[in-house]
């Protein structure tokens, strides 16, 4: 049983690449994650993967992931903007986070433009669509083969 | 197996009719519920009806809703100032939703006269108490019936 | 000679349906009228129906309104979101007033989402073009017809 | 012919004292003026008074008593906090005006805690009900008697 | 003995008259205090006159007027603009309070545009210089003499 | 019968070059018009005047404006700031429309800052007295004899 | 069977004591709750306990002690800034509620200093640790044992 | 001599008790001290009170009580929204301070909602009536009783 | 040697007519210029054109101006939002400028509506593409033709 | 009986150099009124120093020294940030002040950002300790040594 | 002659690596450069560096970008949050462009968490040190490897 | 080769003394270099002065002198209010900082009471024209010359 990785989704993020693939493209959720798989293996991770429309839930994912795994990538979707619950349980937990955006939420309204993930995350990676998983895991694993961080 | 029209409510409205009878009046939601059925019927449609308490949760059924529906009729509650979860999810449905509310919440606390649902539904009907409802599913079935419209 | 409900409209209302059909339909102002008038003869009522560009005409017809009707639709078009004066009137009135819009209003402009008229409404309709005033007028008929209401 | 005093009402003021008595109080706007009138004469002055619902034609009234008055008592009523079209006619006016309102303003929603009329009057008298034109014509008339003023 | 009426004042107007008489006038405290005794007088009531520069002391002073005096004349200076010590003083003191300043405040900086006094005063009477008091004094009798009102 | 020009002027501009030539210049509103009139007829137009203190005629004023001439300048004084029912009626008409000021608002108090006008309007000319007219006319003649543009 | 007394705690705080006992000390959950036991049991009341990461589960529960609970002490997490679906449950509940917090929330970030609970809550009790619920129970019991209040 | 606990208490706090019973109860500051002292000296502490209305007196309570007392109780009333001086004392004093309030002042007017007291306080109490004090103490005593606490 | 006009152009501007022609039409900067120097020349006037990028290099640009000039055009593009060194350097000029804009600025993003140009200005032309130079350019001619003005 | 300069100390300032030397610095409030008096006496002026807790009593001593003294060096304390009361006393007195602050107040919280000193102030002198004391009186000084300047 | 990539840093980046090691690491900016190029031209780019301090030049730089090279990674430093006038230039620029950040801006001052690049900018890399650079240039990659997109 | 101090000067002052003599006196900047580098030499230091009207230049002085001298006294004119680059260049110099300002910038409009200089520097000199510099260059010369401070 090896190091893990936790790969956390937010709200309405369970539809990607089933509708309106014309806008949001054909990868689903399950195909990213499938990606990150190979690249995690690669360097003797493997994911963790929980997606959830529910913020409860949410934390709870947040609450495990700093049990077990050694880093999380989160997408918080919409809760991104509103959650103080998810901002202090990524706080809680003492791993390094990343956080991802596949659209540029600077380009939209401006009730997107403020996270309360960004202040407990490492680094954020946004608006390269399912790319935007691939770099952040590359900065996870790059901050965890390097010399630990203080959270 | 007929066409659907959708009703979401949201957090505390599972009380109504049951508590407070003086305040919000002696009709239960499954009152409201039945009346709403009739007229539907009357014009070939069934109602499927989901109340909860959990944002989580009303995000699902707006995503079931945008599968199986013609339309929404949805009152958010107190999530209607606060999530942008349920923005979201209406907005990746592509089935028209009319926002419908008890009281006329501009003549409320100021926190209440923000609205998430307003920029993402067709229209508004607020403060007639249970008749809300069926006047917001007369609108819906006068979109429903009409030429498609632009979501 | 019977009972009265004042049909009050604002601002370039007016053009309504003899301009820019394809934008605002061809139904006009007149038609609209045409209309609640059935529905409203059916209960016993006859409409008085008046429409100003200007805000003191307005004051005055909602002052003589106050006098002669029984109850109130009014869309305050632009002056919905700058006119305490017309606020000022309705609050006078010891009459239920009804707020309609043709269009979303929370949809368009930040400064078209504040409503001088909304706190002294008994609720509100909106977004539903020339059905926006059927579905209120049934809201009015259901007020006057059931016990009388503090306004 | 003597000299004027132009006392210029604005918006609902037109009901005072026959609508609402066990509120406003039973004293109309011509039992007001008729006071005015009594203590004006005593000095030698004569009142010319206009009350409209229009903005417009409350302009042009304070243009008019720019010409023909000697000073000014204006309750611009809900004008008072949406119009900058009275502070310029005031401002363009060379004589002295006094603001006037029955109730304390300031005791009321946040929105009527704004003046556009202040800023260009010699002095407020508000809150005393009708006895508030009384005071506010008595400081008028100390201003009128004594030298004369920088508008 | 007979009924009082207090007349307090904040900060800074100990100097009246005695400085600045080009701008201030030349009439000191002492000799508005005697115009509004002599008026007083002739309806029966002697005049209780405090200044301080102390927010505290008029705190104390307000609190003797609640039990000595059957109404008040308060300018209180800068302390309108920031006192809470003083609304809540004049909140607990259950006789009429009049506002009053010699300049017309809101003509002035913006930071006196706001009154913690205004809120918890029957009335306001601002801009006529020393005139001001009388014709608060007048307010104030006009209240008293008539039959008592909610404070 | 030719092509017409709508000139539409707001509150307080009929007393210009009547009153404090000092300030305003000695020029009149006629004045302006007749010098409009003149450069207009060079290019085959004619100018319709309307100077009114009230927004509701001012709203009349460019709804007819809409129906009978190709292009409008527009002053729209005090209610450049406060209308946003002049801004409905402009967006409305589907001709070219010049916003013109005398003085540069952007100088004056913060509230003249803002213009409901400028967003409906092609262009500005603010800040040269009665001369801002005749650039903004020569602008409207500009646009009206190149290609047709987007309102 | 005997009366009863709800504790409910918020998001995150089912970590409390297991992780980080240096910052937050070594006292968990279980453990203040056993606490209140005793405390409660000895004035004749059991305490029904509640924790969860779920805004939506929390309204249910604060539907259950309104239903079974003689009062309630809340310490809601981060859904005390963000949550209007609690405020709302709340003030359904016609029974005394205590809101309670581990840390001086006011020493924290801004976001923090806004609380939805404080409006319907009797009084708050914040910043002693632990102990913070201690005393709040005891002001619980306090209210309980008195004359019943007005929620 | 004892060691000693300083209950200092701010403006209007001297009527407590002797005046509008019905609201503010009929328990007098000298009741609350008393009551205090008996569970103060339970633990080994006097108490040394302090009531004023002025500021500068509070300010130099708080500096006294650096130097003699092991720690604070302090209603800082109206103050506790407006004084930074009040700040700078408390932050001066290496002593822990408990914030007491009466009443629960986020339920009243919106500039109630700031406390320039909470940020160096332990801890807050607030909405229990007097018995806020014995809650604050038992809070208080706590804190002295433990292990010494960083400011 | 005659009198010159400056004309100063900031940043990005240098790319006009080069590029996108579709958008800002295929005039250059220089076109632009040769059209000013002929009107200019026409009146005994030549052009003195400076481009930049750099905020430092405008400055300089109008300290030079100040010096050789008589007046200036200055189009200082997104200079215009946020600089208080051009507004400096243009108030220290003893010349009277011209604010220019291509573009109507206040119908694009709401960080172009300030503008610290305008209040050093004598005026505004914004709006026309390339004919607003030439109308500033009239405007200021005028200026110079006329009585000299205080800046 | 020579000039005087007043030195006006607000509160908390008392207490310089007796505690917390480590932060402060060792040096009392005597010792600076020592070592500016030696700087003083050089120039021919004697120093009259006051410090207090009380903002009244800072007011007085600022009415005070405006009658006696050639010109104020001020550290307001907490006050500068909170007391419009000073403002006024300082405005009032016709003499040169300098204000003072011991520490840098712009690298604090951003509600000691604000000043209602400076505006009523010849200049300022930040952050340097007790010797922002002695640039300050230089500054004084030299500005008496010179030619009188408007207040 | 292959295709380029721009690599434009901003104010204080040239001094990286070379000072303070201990807080920004040990890499230079030449070195991240190498890094970039070596990564480059495995895809058959090359790199074309420009720092600068100075706004004009940056913008000099994008400009020129847009002319010869296919991408641009940008870190405008502290200009990010100032900087029209390179929003203006990247809008300007056809070609994708990528925003790099050392530090998460979002964990710093709230004047570092506006950013004028994001909306004019395909994606954004924040948080992860020199390593954000690399990331970005993948980003960049696969969108000039993929098809062409929208700017 | 000894010790040296940097004198930077922002935009605009470069024309110091030599216009408008009568309202910034007659000292020009080279004056006041003359004064300060006797002070300076009269302690062992010289003086490296630069003046620019380029943010850029500034960010590189700021450089150049963290490398070379021994502290800095800046003047940044209109860049103190906009300038964050010039904050992170002053923050990258572990060298101590004096904010010097000609005017009393609190005095003047509100957009120049912001300063991005401040929080970054030991402290501020302002209002004292020319004389601000020495006093500056004192309070620097005393820092360098006692103890070294942290930056």
């Amino acid at each position: 049983m090896g190091k893990k990785i936790a790969v956390i989704n937010g709200p309405n993020l369970n539809l990607l690449g089933t509708r309106e693939p014309e806008i949001y493209g054909s990868v689903s959720l399950e195909q990213i994650v499938k990606q990150l798989e190979k690249l995690a293996s690669s360097h003797g991770y493997s994911i963790v993967h929980h997606q959830s429309n529910s913020e409860g839930e949410l934390v709870d994912a947040i609450q495990k992931a700093g049990l077990e795994c050694a880093g999380i990538l989160i997408n918080a979707g919409a809760y991104t903007h509103t959650s103080i619950a998810l901002h202090d349980a990524l706080r809680g937990v003492k791993k390094p986070a990343i956080e991802v955006h596949l659209s540029n939420v600077y380009r939209r309204e401006s009730f997107r433009h403020h996270s309360y993930i960004s202040p407990v995350a490492e680094g954020i990676v946004a608006g390269f669509g399912p790319h935007s998983y691939d770099l952040a895991l590359q900065a996870l694993l790059q901050i965890l083969e390097s010399k630990p961080k203080k959270g």
